[in-house]
């Protein structure tokens, strides 16, 4: 049995688990966006038609990983787990989902790291033979979020340029301990029509630190995450002796403009080779809008950032072939609204997942 | 290879994972309570030299977790993994504490039933050979629970009699893959000078699901909490083929006099022996304080009451082989400050971790 201990963060899977079914909504603005052809669902109504803004990205939640079931071919009762998490004060949205469900749920917090963060304990778990199947996901709302963290959404706040937009998306996969036959489950590439779809495993990940560089101004999320990033980055390659090189794509979680901007100059700062972090790196919050047109300013972030870029943008080009090895690093910023006002910094964290086609 | 997987909820280990060190840290109220000679630590001033209760409380479960590891006898380099949760918004104590110990993290969400969460999946993933020793844990503060859930501490608002007591308390185990000779340690048995104490291993565990029996008083937590209990002790007890008569004690989390008198009642009106359930279940919401002296109406909560009672005076007793199969099971009510407002129930979920002698 290969060792299932890379170094020191980095967790390795000899054969699987595999991920056989994924699926991500997105709000209406986000089905504006670049990637609005990869998403399940676009919202016409980011009230979903809920009564409360945390309803309905509980909603989301529960439909994006209901899509994720059917599109893997299982039923809910071959389901042994859901993991999940959000950036609701005591995940409100994942618990009102685990609700509904009625699966054995963990739940999970970290920050807009926790699409990473479900995916390697799902990984882990169903490796390690606790589990057959489990969904794991995440999801953020932009009028739960800006309500809570920041100001009344009626209020119509400015907001600097380097703030960023919390994505209403939720992202979903189902890690499985047995690969499928992609071939009889018609509804897997209904929406790309993906001729011959790859088979995508989970060939390793790097559970990261908290890493604190001091930021603190909440404005700045992607200044605040890019060292976590970084370090968590640098952390799995020294752990699995890869170079940056071994990947299609390296891609962050939701960094944005500014952070990616730091987290390239600190990969390549750190002895990583430049062109080949410029043409492989690469950040979900710099992808998932329009900058200039849909005025995100710093790019968008949230959990259901990642989530909804690695679940639907992501798994589909691997379904398809167009990408075969792919590290993910959701990154997520450690503050609540009263660790400021208590001088606290904001520290950062991240946890990559190697996806590979199989 | 034993199966890992038992029934629908439960997980199963072959050997181990092992319980190699543990620690409960009090505050003042809980240090004078009955249990007051199993804490490592009591603290002079629930400040434990803060200017915040909040950084108080992250102090806390980072010397809890210290002091696990300390009496396990391992070092910080030895740890792979932090898993932890507390009840802030954005789990604050657990961010702080991982940026301090500066160790991988993951960070966990749970409400109340966080400290058998963290127990499990520490266990799952020591025993998936993920890891070789990970600290897992939880906290509550008194002061940082009133005022984000209920009312400013100034205010001294008048409790009704079935509102409970949010414990200000820690409690951490050091899991590991490995036995350790006790003997050697020194410092395990310093505070209980126990004489040839006993190795502990986790033998299984179930993962809850979230239950709501529609209760919607946020004072009536043991109401909310006590069909998750039941549920996961009902399904625990399937899954193993097992009677209550197996365990010296089953012990649920928070439930407080109200809510352990239902769950007697229910686990009684489930079919259980209505002897052995007396004899055999208590709950540690009811073994904290002093019921009438310490005027805590419906006795303790939070997930610090279970996590300070199982990490000091269960797993103590343990040591000393007074108690050799104890089924722990920690309860969480999944309620945030907003949605009982938007018209939301509370549900509960629990998870069972069973601990035994070797």
């Amino acid at each position: 049995m290969a060792e299932k201990k890379l170094g020191k963060q980095t967790v390795n899977f000899a054969q699987g688990p595999y991920v056989i079914g994924s699926a991500a909504v997105g709000g209406e603005k986000e089905g504006e966006g670049p990637l609005k052809s990869w998403f399940d669902l676009i919202l016409d109504d980011d009230t979903f038609g809920e009564k409360t803004w945390e309803k309905a990205e509980s909603k989301i939640l529960k439909e994006t990983m209901l899509l994720a079931l059917q599109k893997s071919g299982k039923d809910k009762k071959d389901i042994d787990l859901v993991l999940s998490g959000d950036l609701l004060n005591q995940i409100m949205s994942s618990s009102f989902m685990a609700r509904d469900l009625h699966l054995p749920f963990l739940g999970l917090y970290g920050a807009c790291s926790t699409m990473t963060e479900s995916l390697l304990l799902g990984s882990m778990l169903t490796d390690g033979g606790f589990a057959h199947n489990i969904i794991v996901g995440a999801s953020s709302h932009f009028c739960t979020a800006e309500r809570q963290f920041r100001m009344p959404v009626e209020h119509g706040n400015q907001r600097p340029p380097s703030a960023q937009w919390t994505a209403t998306a939720a992202g979903s996969m189902l890690v499985s301990d047995q690969m499928v036959d992609l071939s009889k489950i018609g509804s897997v590439d209904d929406k790309q029509k993906i001729v011959n779809p790859r088979n995508i495993q989970v060939d390793c990940g790097t559970i990261g630190k908290v890493i604190d560089a001091g930021v603190k101004d909440a404005n700045q999320m992607g200044s605040a995450m890019a060292p976590a990033a970084v370090d968590t980055i640098l952390n799995h390659l020294e752990d699995t002796g890869r170079t940056i090189d071994y990947y299609d794509l390296v891609l962050t979680g939701d960094l944005g403009y500014i952070g990616k901007d730091i987290a390239t100059d600190l990969l390549i700062d750190a002895g990583l080779d430049a062109n080949a972090v410029k043409e492989r790196y690469d950040d979900c919050g710099t992808m998932l809008y329009y900058r200039e047109e849909q005025d995100v300013h710093g790019g968008g972030s949230g959990c259901g950032c990642s989530a909804s870029v690695f679940c639907g943008n992501i798994i589909n080009r691997m379904r398809k072939g167009e990408l075969n090895k792919v590290l993910l690093v959701s990154t997520g910023a450690m503050l609540s609204t009263l660790s400021p006002f208590q001088g606290e910094s904001i520290p950062g964290i991240a946890h990559g997942v190697v996806l590979e086609t199989c």
